[in-house]
C-alpha cells in the first residue's frame, strides 16, 4: 500500500490545522494511500524509507523552516539514497504576506530534491506549496485539502509498478 | 549629489504604482539625493554607474523578474564591477499571495549582489521587498513610500565619505 | 509516445554541449522516450504541450537563466495550466565555483513548479541539475548524460497510464 | 569600536578554517574594528546587539544550513528589530560543486535580511559569500580571508556616523 507521511512542527497552530487539511484531503482522494499525520518530533528517521510521499510542513521563521524541521533534515542524512524517487512536498505558516512563506518552502523543496525526491508544483493558487497567511481563512484551508489530494494521487501514480 | 534610480518594467500597471510611491518616498526622505523614475527601456546601459543606488521593480512572472528585466540584467555585463558597493533593491507585483513575488524579489537581489551591490532587508512587514498582491491596497502602497525612504536614506549614508 | 523536449540557451557552447549530453543520456536510456534537441529560439510556444518532459539549459547570468530563456517562459503563460504533471528539469553553465550556478537552476525549477510540473533531484553529484564551471570536464559531461538518463525514465514513467 | 562576530558551526572542520580566515582577513584589514570568532554554541543571544556586523557560516546540509544555526537564528527573534542595519554575511563548505552551497548561503542571506541586515555581494570570485567545496584550497582559503576584509571595510562604513 502506498504510504504518504505528512510531518510538521507547530507552535501556534496554524500550521498544524494546514497539516490537518492536507491529511484530510489526501485521505478523501481517490488514490488508494495510506496516510500518516505526524509532529516532527514522533517521527523516528528509521522509518523514512517506509513511505512513498513526504510532505513536510513549518512555520516561517525567519524565510526559512524551523531548527527543529532542520535539525530533523540533517538526522535524515542516515537514509541518505534511500529516499530517492520519493515524493516531497512543502506547507508553511507566515505572520506576513510576503513574509519569508515562498522561501520557508523552497528551502524545503531544495531538501526534498536533494534527497533525489520527485517535487509537483500547481499551476493554480500558492504555486510552491500551500500557505497560510495570518489566521487560516476558508481559501487557504481548501488550498491544504487540494494539495492533499493531489499529494496522494501524484505519489500513487509515481509509486505505481509499469 | 547621491543618484537613485528607480527602473521598472509594467504592463498592467501595478508595478509602475509601486514604482511612483518609492519615487515618492525617497524624494520625500529625509536624505539628500537624487530620485529618478524610469521604464526599464529608457535606461541606458552605459549611465548605470553614475547612480549610487538602483532599485529594480518587475511583475512576478513565472516566480521572476520579466524577461524585459532579465535582458536588461544581461546587458549590464557591461559595467560588471562597475556598479561594486552601489545600493540595490527590488519589489514586485504579483496575482496570488503566494504566487512567486518572493522568489522574483530574490533573484533580483541574487543579480544585484553579483553587481557587488548592497542590498537591506526590512524587519517589519514585506521582508525582502515591497510587494502588491493583486489591487494595491493603502497598506501596500505605504510599504513602497517607506522601502523608497529607506533605500534613498540608505544611500546616502553608503555614498558618504568617511 | 512519450515526447521529451530539451530546450537551451548557449553563447559560448558550454550548455549546447551539455544539451547534446542531455540528449544523448536520454537517447540511450531504457526509456521509450522521443527525445528532441532545440535552441529557444527554435521552439515555437505552441507546440509546447505536445510534450511530456521539458529540460530547460541556460548560461548563468547574473545567478539567473538568460533574458532569452526569461522570455521564452514569459510567452509560455499562453498555455498556462496546459503543463500540468509534465516532467521538468534544468541546468547550467558558470564561469565560477559559485557564481550562480544553482540559483539559476532553481530560478528555472521555480518556473517549471509554476507550470505545475514534476521536478526531480539527484542524490549524487549535481543535486537540482546539471552544473559545467568553465570549460566542461569529463565528470560534468557524465552527470548531464545520467540526467538525461533519468529525465527520460522519469517521464516515461509518470506518462504511463495506470 | 566597530564590533563584527563571525559566528559557525563546524563538524568536519572545513567551516571553521574558513571562519578563521575569514578572521584573519577582517582582523588584518585597515578597518579599525574589533573581530570576534565564536562556535555558534559559544554566543549569547543577548550579545548580538552589541554587534555591528555578522558572518554566518555553516557546512552545507540539505541545501541549507545546519540546525544548529537555524536554531541559533530562530532564537534571535528575541532582539527582533534590535538588529536592524547591522552589516551581515555568509559563507558554507560543501562535498561537491553544485551541491547546495550556493542556496545554503541564500538561505542565511535571507534570514538576516529578515533581520533588517545589510548584505553585500561581490562581483569576483563566489558572488554571494565564500564557498569551500571539498578540501580547501589555496585560492578558496584566500576568497575567505578577502571576504573578511571586505566585511570589515563595510561594517566599519555602515557604522560611521555622517
Amino acid at each position: 500500500m502506498t504510504k504518504v507521511l505528512i510531518c510538521y512542527y507547530s507552535k501556534g497552530g496554524t500550521t498544524e490545522k494546514m497539516a490537518e487539511k492536507i491529511y484530510e484531503g489526501a485521505e478523501n482522494s481517490d488514490a488508494e494511500v495510506d496516510v500518516e499525520l505526524k509532529k516532527v518530533g514522533e517521527v523516528a528517521i528509521d522509518q523514512l524509507p517506509e513511505y512513498d510521499g513526504l510532505i513536510l510542513g513549518s512555520p516561517t521563521y525567519y524565510g526559512l523552516p524551523s531548527g527543529e524541521i532542520k535539525s530533523f533534515l540533517d538526522e535524515s542524512i542516515k537514509h541518505h539514497g534511500d529516499l530517492d524517487g520519493m515524493v516531497g512536498g512543502a506547507f508553511s505558516s507566515s505572520a506576513n504576506t510576503a513574509g519569508g512563506n515562498e522561501t520557508t518552502i523552497m528551502a524545503l523543496v531544495e531538501a526534498l530534491l536533494i534527497h533525489g525526491m520527485i517535487v509537483k508544483g500547481l499551476p493554480k493558487g500558492d504555486h510552491y506549496g500551500p500557505v497560510v497567511v495570518g489566521d487560516p481563512d476558508e481559501d487557504e484551508l481548501k488550498q491544504c485539502e487540494y494539495y492533499g489530494r493531489k499529494m496522494a494521487e501524484l505519489t500513487e501514480k509515481v509509486t505505481m509498478e509499469g
